[in-house]
């Protein structure tokens, strides 16, 4: 495989295709804003008009857009990939869109002869500007294979989580209400120290080593700290979406999970309070200003 | 100092006071359940029919009896302690009783002429018989000085977490909330996995060392997949009470914690369900069997 096609060159994106044409692959790209294709076309891609174009002559278009609706477009829409790609191409969605998007993809894919691996990652910008991402696939064990170097390029952990398209993205799920619900619990604890009249920082210093510990104490509760809401380094409206996608599959499997629930209530009270664009770790704030009766009397 | 009395010898107390003995302190111990005191005596304890008789000659005493009642009856009840030991002796109250009862505590004992440190611990029985607990302290400077090689013998990490009898009972509320809503989102995590047609072990596998890893997701985690809820390590319905302690401390400040309200509430489902004297871990259940509208479907 050495032709591949890139579409969504956002803050994950963009670093995710220059580990491509690190690797040495060649590399088409598209972005709906044309100025995000720059500095990858500098880097020795080629730019593309649509995603169709992007995609003429690619073995594998891989897409880093932000959601369902995008992913659809981008391959179905007007100068969509899909028509455009050749039989047997491999069409690997990285987007956390939830798992009942990718069978619904997989099965008007594989009417047009196309092959569909479903691949969310995990890990942030850092991660991917070094290709050190985990990436959780999902899809038939043969197209994994086949595609495991352009995987490889991008990630350092790179796990196949079941046959089907979609089990990467449920795995992803699990991890996003996990990562959803920890940094949530370090805003709640940070916000109570202090309501208690305690220093935060201290408090942090004490227990974070112990069974209170979680990488998102350490990560998110530091920029909480330092009350380093901007720039976002992962956006506050990431988990609006990833955290309703978590309680939409739970939904369909009428399986209950009311940590999710209180989590995603609020991540979207920081989006009402204009915190969306901001940071996650600025959850802090929600506890700080949105939710109390009154604020901290200490 | 030299003559310690030590009060309420279960899982947690028996190791601590064997530490005690083995740092060299001389030992009056007692406990309600008279067979408790039994393997301390033959560990070179004085055993005591009462707190009181514990407590004679004690410069200090420690409490690590199981609520804040228990500690008042300890230290003021029939054959109390309170009226027993020397004036200036001090007062160590390690279980987890939350800073108001500490605050009460604290006028009553210093009417008498006595000293009261608080100092919860975090670690749980195994590092209780390591003497590598986490001690959060709370209470004068010279007191806490004076009392050092006291906590020293218990725990590997000795914190002064402020000058105020409570502050070490806030810090562990902190670390409680923490610690209480992480098993619950493991247990979550994990349910929700198998409910996704996912196997919990590779998810687990998967994501326990990125952003989703938290201490709780390794250690509970794993008891929660070999499904070890008996015998109990630590016990689910001590988090019945911990957690009702972190909102009855944010309900007297205003402050609302909604994590730690779905976290208890799935704690005492799993206590009404009869999994209050097994592990923690056992959580998992309520979200098997408990809590969604029916069985996972996949």
């Amino acid at each position: 495989m050495k032709n591949l096609a890139f579409v969504g060159l956002g803050a994950m994106g963009a670093p995710m295709a220059k580990s491509l044409l690190r690797a040495g692959f060649g590399l088409g790209v598209f972005d709906v804003r044309e100025a995000n294709t720059r500095p990858l076309t500098d880097a020795g891609a080629t730019g593309a008009g649509s995603p169709a174009e992007a995609a003429e002559n690619a073995e594998a278009i891989v897409l880093m857009v932000v959601n369902a609706d995008q992913t659809e477009e981008a391959l179905f829409g007007e100068n969509g990939a899909a028509g455009a790609l050749a039989p047997d191409a491999a069409v690997v969605v990285m987007s956390t869109v939830g798992p009942e998007p990718i069978r619904h993809l997989d099965g008007r894919l594989s009417e047009q002869g196309l092959r569909l691996l479903d691949a969310p990652v995990s890990g942030g910008v850092a991660r991917a500007e070094r290709g050190d991402l985990l990436i959780m696939a999902g899809g038939p064990e043969e197209l994994f294979g086949t595609l495991r170097p352009v995987l490889g390029a991008m990630g350092s952990t790179v796990v196949h989580c079941g046959p089907a398209a979609g089990d990467g993205q449920s795995v992803k799920l699990v991890n996003q209400l996990l990562c959803g619900v920890h940094i949530a619990a370090a805003g709640e604890a940070l916000a109570y120290a202090e309501a208690l009249g305690l220093d935060p920082r201290s408090v942090h210093e004490t227990i974070r080593h112990g069974a209170a510990g979680s990488f998102m104490l350490e990560d998110r509760g530091r920029r909480m700290l330092d009350r380093e809401f901007l720039p976002p380094r992962s956006a506050l409206d990431i988990f609006v979406k990833d955290m309703g996608l978590v309680r939409e599959a739970a939904a369909e499997r009428g399986f209950a999970t009311p940590l999710s629930d209180a989590a995603h209530e609020l991540y979207e009270t920081g989006s009402s309070l204009g915190f969306g664009g901001e940071d996650d770790s600025g959850i802090l704030r929600v506890f700080e200003e949105g939710m109390g009766p009154g604020k901290p009397t200490s």
